[in-house]
């Protein structure tokens, strides 16, 4: 991807001249270049961003004062200038929260700003018989829980992760048919909850798993990356040029209701042939079992019940195979639409396809042989998740963290202003 | 924090080639701002790109120098500064060249800086008869025409057109299924032809469509804008915030051979129930005329075929209305899966969906109601592109001039350094 020539000049906004912006851009360039490439000197700093040796100095105390970095070693090795100390990301005293609301269970998970896991956890809920008010008072309950549980680091954002359409504009869920909620106003009800001091989005649960394998695990960094999720309902998630697509409205990545599917077959969002109909969750149970089997029994835990899928297939039973290879066909479909679309270097699949995944592949790469317009799948390789079903709180952490890097003067210090409002939220109740 | 022990500030040094770096980029900013946002003062400029004055001065005496910019009128409206006389765009002087090779015909189109076109021409060209060396033999005579015709701007760049996977790393192309190619280098068969001092580049002619509909026209600055553009074959181009998406190998946008037509139509490309069965022209044409009707007639100019059908459609023909209805209802499904994944303000339609869109658009509207998840089309609009069978050569000529807003010391100037390599294209034989 690249700039584009020609702006027009409908499309141009300019700012005026804000010196105090320039340099929070600047605390921010410095403290993405330490998270992302690692502890440096000031001298190496400055030739990294080709800002100049005075300006990183006092940058780099500005950020120790708000503190975001730390003095470390001294660099020996670097060909830049003398050796110096070093400066390192420090930032364990700022956090993110993301939570994930899902058909049956809540997660929550907590990441500082070097990225480490500082709380995690996970309740089942059956979140369409319990509604949507309900459900909310369940995510507030989470969240203070796991502010509680991180005491020692200021929350300064909060994402939560839906199963469905989420309107950017002010957060309300548009349509998630698996939840059966149409138009609830998520981002309004959690602020009325929370009454959060930092601020709080609502975003599709596949574009933030999309950013959590983009931003950690064996694939982050690849700059095109499609992040297809099985679940109840299927969700797809694309980073391109390291960047999320969210699309006009934040409604991009519906691809479970794409028409891929059998025509004759009727989708829960009262179409027919949708994708989902054939690789999601729902057409895999009722494919290889029973109504009367125990997997398809939603009251048990999804890890079990898939865990007793993956020991039929491994033990040879036919049906639960050709359930398998048939799901694996269809998912070769449309991630092949994807590949000729959108041309990433990796397909991630997570949720269920990634835990029965070895079942799947072969069907899925064969489809994906035949279907992909390029040779070799375009360059794409197909790659199982390791991030399991926190994924999506995961990449919500990581969101809520964003804005610091931008403006790193968000985070208090009692000796320096804070912009534009005070992030520490209260101790909750 | 402080500074380094023993390396006062006055110490502190940047290499000369950061320093230029650094002003060639500032260069850049000044000429895009001026472009996309109009004339202004020095002042203004200051003020909308935060540099200090007298570099604006400075910046903007060296694009003066390079023919890049003029003085103009005395700006009294700007709020910030005294007025100062403006300075515009000039850049009547440097020109980029974009051509367009489809299956029947080549098009050429030079846009200068400010973006007015200077040339324009089309030749009907059987490009699978003849081949692909001699059709770079044609290219290149009609570069050189576009060259003689366009002689008092220098070219900065030449940017093809082709219907079909190109490769980015080598300017390969490594299928163009409707052109008959496979692995041709028509980069390198290019560069050894014309000998340019000025860099050639090889795009795909949807993405290529996709950048001139975002630079130009009505749609203009659409940050999320989808292309599909019907011809022999079916392309797309997609703009996602403000920037082409290219994917991984350049092999982004291939919607024709996406699984979305009858499964039991066979397509050029070998597969079966490709997208292109169901709404290319050859689509198009066999379901509305017999074989022996002059409308599929190839040798015939497809823009007076066109208006034989819409002539036959405006007068009732039961066959060409039932054809055009099949072929919009097909466009709506494919159009749908765009939108579900990439959620776009506009879908727009080039090529012969434009000239026909009157026909198509009321079963396309009917199918996208149906088909996409989000409300309201997820905020899409569908329109028809005004910009002809030219879109491609246009965006390649924008693609073309892009370097030198990046870098506006590629235009050679009599008295300042040239970088890095001398631009001019050698006049033609």
């Amino acid at each position: 991807m690249s700039d584009l020539p020609g702006r027009p000049r409908s499309a141009v906004r300019t700012t005026p001249s804000d010196q105090a912006a320039v340099r929070r851009g600047n605390l921010g360039r410095v403290l993405r270049l330490l998270r992302d490439a690692g502890p440096r000197s000031r001298a190496r700093i400055a030739a990294d961003t080709g800002l100049n040796k005075a300006t990183v100095s006092s940058l780099v105390a500005e950020l120790a004062d708000r503190g975001l970095v730390a003095p470390g070693d001294v660099d020996r090795g670097g060909a830049v200038g003398r050796p110096g100390q070093t400066v390192h990301l420090d930032g364990t005293g700022v956090c993110g929260i993301g939570v994930e609301l899902n058909v049956d269970y809540l997660a929550v998970l907590v990441l500082d700003l070097r990225g480490e896991v500082r709380f995690e956890h996970r309740v089942p809920l059956d979140v369409p018989a319990l509604g949507a008010e309900r459900t909310l008072d369940e995510v507030a309950r989470l969240v203070r829980v796991a502010v509680e549980g991180t005491s020692d680091a200021t929350p300064v954002g909060i994402t939560v992760a839906v199963p469905g359409l989420v309107r950017s504009a002010d957060g309300v869920v548009t349509d998630a048919p698996n939840l059966g909620w149409r138009g609830v106003p998520v981002l309004a009800g959690l602020n009325a909850r929370l009454r959060p001091e930092c601020p709080v989005r609502v975003e599709n649960d596949a574009n933030l798993a999309a950013i959590a394998e983009w931003a950690t695990g064996p694939e982050a960094g690849t700059p095109d990356l499609v992040y297809l999720t099985g679940e109840v309902g299927v969700g797809g998630g694309l980073v391109v040029d390291g960047r999320l697509l969210r699309g006009t409205s934040g409604f991009s990545g519906e691809v479970g209701h794409t028409p891929l599917g059998d025509p004759a077959l009727a989708c829960g969002c009262g179409r027919r042939g949708c994708w989902e109909t054939v690789v999601g969750l729902g057409a895999l149970l009722r494919a290889a079992a029973d109504p009367d089997d125990p997997v398809r029994d939603t009251g048990r835990d999804l890890e079990a019940r898939l865990a007793e899928l993956a020991a039929r297939a491994d033990a040879g039973d036919r049906r639960t195979l050709d359930a398998l290879a048939a799901v694996g066909t269809g998912l070769g479909t449309g991630a092949a639409v994807l590949i000729n679309l959108v041309n990433p270097r990796v397909v991630l699949l997570g949720g269920y396809f990634a835990v029965l995944g070895r079942f799947l592949l072969p069907t899925m790469t064969a489809e994906l042989r035949a279907r992909v317009f390029a040779a070799d799948l375009a360059g794409a390789r197909v790659v199982l998740s390791t991030l399991g079903f926190t994924a999506a709180a995961r990449g919500g952490a990581h969101v809520a963290l964003e804005p610091v890097l931008d403006d790193p003067t968000l985070v208090a210090t009692p000796d320096l202003p804070q912009h534009p409002t005070p992030i520490r939220t209260e101790t909750p109740a």
